[in-house]
């Protein structure tokens, strides 16, 4: 029995985050963590429904859903087992669209949008499988895994058939990752300590927390003013002492070469990775950048917007360290495609996460990377960050500084029916109530 | 008198283009041209309002109206003096929106959107001064100039310093230049002759009447079947005869090595240049395909979307030719911004027109970059397409081949009302009778 989708909704939820400055950085001084969240309902004996969402900071939300709209009218109608028949045809069909590929291509709010309905998409294959999403691609056989991929404009750098090898070279030991994953779970580090709006103390009291959690890997934001940046680096460095690692992360505020200067005047707290240190859309400027800090990494990839980009990152050795981002990339297909290419030069893949759902989701994506890709832990570790994680069905489970494996059907994005109602915008009681307050003159 | 925005509104314009195939190309095949065009009401004395578009192809125009209506509460209440004072300071505090800029950064629909605004602001700006847009930048001191361009993400390649420099190079000289733009005007090719959707007959017909216009530059779609685009490159060849010049434009369709394929196959047709032959992302594959099909030119511009961008296409050495689109770029501002770029790496600007109003705004750029920033004509030719101009309040006016300059005051993006009135979607007349046709099932 096929299973149908028979319609497609989009909502805006937002958390008002802004009022705690949790996740407040260099750019964002003030965002609302949000989401665009799609639901696809089915003809599905069981009630089976298909729930995707891309991140976004607020303002803005309610065009990825009216652009999620636009795209959703390429899946109703259609079975998941047609979709899943040819899914680098109906990715490439998505963002193909004679009329919306305009205001990209395979950029900004669209590309947002085709994720959130792409990981829809996935979400519902994942559950008609009965398999958490990694263990439904782990599963897949090489050739059904380039299947998923659009190569079009990455084959210069990462031919079909090299893809292939790549996947084939890691079959036989497919098995014994998967055990590790299931009983070790994947390395975690935490953002949360970091955050730019945080008093020195409360940075120190989360740095002490989150060691006492089991993390070796602690993350920080800079890129604010130079000599508080030092001061409170030298603050998590003495609190995490000389062994653990630190990374910084300044959000895209500088231009090349004051990112030079900045980094090289952070050096005396050995950061393992300097994270945006300027525009996304640099390639040269990261290069440039990585010559000159050297020992350390350069790490980037969260407002990396498609294969094309990441393509030349690594053709161009700008990057130490590959930051896919769930809901930044075209969803679930080309996240494999820049898996792949990583996996062909040899650049760890570190997913970004946090936000709304990007944990929930990089879990997957990581350790299918180390199962069926990569096939390696060596420099890597993915983003965790504990915010937000109880509005979510199945939220990830996170111990001793690692991802636990997800094992619920699906791609773990299911939010709570009680939760969607709260907060969306703007009539969810959480945004009523604040207007009200505004009216009324109580803050 | 300061003259204050007192409301912004947004529309949604679309044109049915796609009944007729006017411009058709391998990516795009069925465009209705249209735009999100914005309006700043102010309360000067004469009534003048700012009138701004970004262009689009149809489907998600009502994306960029959304995303101009989130940025303009960033212009109403402001007066145009206080904007102007510090251009580059309004610039970036629209692209920098602490929540919107995580929909980009700086592309897609939120960047278009930016597009629309900002040349809404500078036809205000302009038409506050009395002058045609390409006259008040050509007025502007070296100094005026720099102080609209945001360096943030550019300055390692164009330090503000070098940029005045090379706009103080050109002073003494610009009176000259103006003459001659006001006498002569800026040089323009046509891009009418060749949509992919047009038949044999259809092509020659147009180049003869383009050639009969006065026209030496054409320029054609490629990228369908190679057979058939052998074959119409050779009528237009033959038609043109071998001193003119003949383009082609593959819109994106190919991947890199398919891309110099491709082009090596039409080298008997002796094409100038070669646009977009792979995706605008791919700053690395053009240097490639650069490098394999000399010496055929490569252009692209159109899908670049940033400065960052283009700053890199020049470091690379990717392209013969910028072609700088004006509404895809942040609006005048940024275009200045490259403009300058192109000019430090000695590229010649070759800008995009056509679609809706990209002509009106582009005559403007071609003739302020050759009075002040490149200063040349050599290798510079404007893209002109003949179509829609009788919907706007001033079109542009092409004679022998030639852009003349616009000589009303403002940027030329003033729509008429009624056009307004009778393409608006979806309850313009236009758009309402083919809703009612196919509800009675008469196509």
């Amino acid at each position: 029995m096929a299973t149908r989708i028979l319609k497609a909704t989009a909502r805006d939820i937002r958390f008002p985050t802004s009022r705690t400055l949790d996740g407040s950085d260099a750019m964002s001084p003030d965002p609302d963590y949000s989401c665009a969240y799609v639901v696809l309902q089915t003809d599905h004996p069981a009630g089976l429904a298909g729930c995707g969402l891309t991140f976004t900071t607020g303002r803005g939300t309610e065009l990825c859903v009216a652009a999620a709209e636009l795209l959703a009218v390429q899946v109703v109608g259609r079975t998941i087992e047609e979709i899943a028949s040819d899914m680098a045809g109906f990715w490439r069909g998505l963002v193909g669209d004679s009329q919306l590929r305009w205001l990209g291509p395979e950029k900004g709010v669209v590309h947002l949008a085709t994720a959130a309905l792409v990981n829809a998409v996935w979400d519902l294959y994942a559950k008609v499988e009965g398999k958490p999403l990694w263990k439904l691609l782990s599963d897949m056989t090489p050739e059904q895994l380039v299947a998923c991929v659009d190569f079009r404009y990455i084959d210069d750098a990462l031919p079909r058939d090299e893809a292939l090898e790549i996947l084939r070279l890691n079959v036989a030991t497919r098995p014994a990752r998967e055990i590790e994953m299931v009983r070790e779970g994947f390395p975690a580090y935490t953002t949360s300590a970091g955050w730019l709006g945080y008093s020195d103390e409360k940075i120190q009291g989360l740095a002490n927390q989150a060691m006492t959690a089991g993390f070796t890997h602690l993350k920080m934001k800079v890129g604010g003013d130079p000599e508080s940046d030092l001061r409170r680096a030298r603050i998590l460095r003495a609190a995490i002492g000389p062994e653990r690692r630190l990374m910084l992360d300044a959000n895209q505020v500088w231009g090349v070469e004051q990112a030079i200067t900045a980094v090289r005047a952070l050096a005396e707290v050995d950061p393992w990775w300097i994270e945006e240190p300027t525009s996304p859309d640099d390639i040269l400027g990261h290069r440039r950048i990585r010559e000159a800090i050297e020992p350390i990494g350069v790490a980037t990839g969260e407002h990396v917007h498609n294969r094309v980009m990441f393509k030349q990152y690594m053709q161009a050795g700008a990057i130490d360290f590959c930051q896919i981002d769930s809901c930044r990339l075209g969803g679930v297909n080309e996240v494999i495609a820049v898996l792949l290419l990583a996996a062909k030069f040899g650049v760890p893949v570190c997913p970004h996460a946090g936000g709304v759902g990007l944990c929930e989701y990089v879990q997957h994506l990581a350790i299918f990377d180390y199962i069926a890709v990569g096939g390696s832990l060596d420099n890597r570790t993915c983003e965790f960050v504990d915010h937000l994680h109880e509005h979510f069905v199945n939220p990830v489970k996170v111990a001793g500084g690692r991802y636990l494996a997800p094992m619920a059907p699906g791609y773990s994005a299911e939010m709570k029916e009680e939760s969607l109602a709260v907060y969306e915008f703007p009539n969810g009681k959480e945004w009523l109530r604040e207007t009200n307050s505004r009216v009324s003159g109580k803050a």
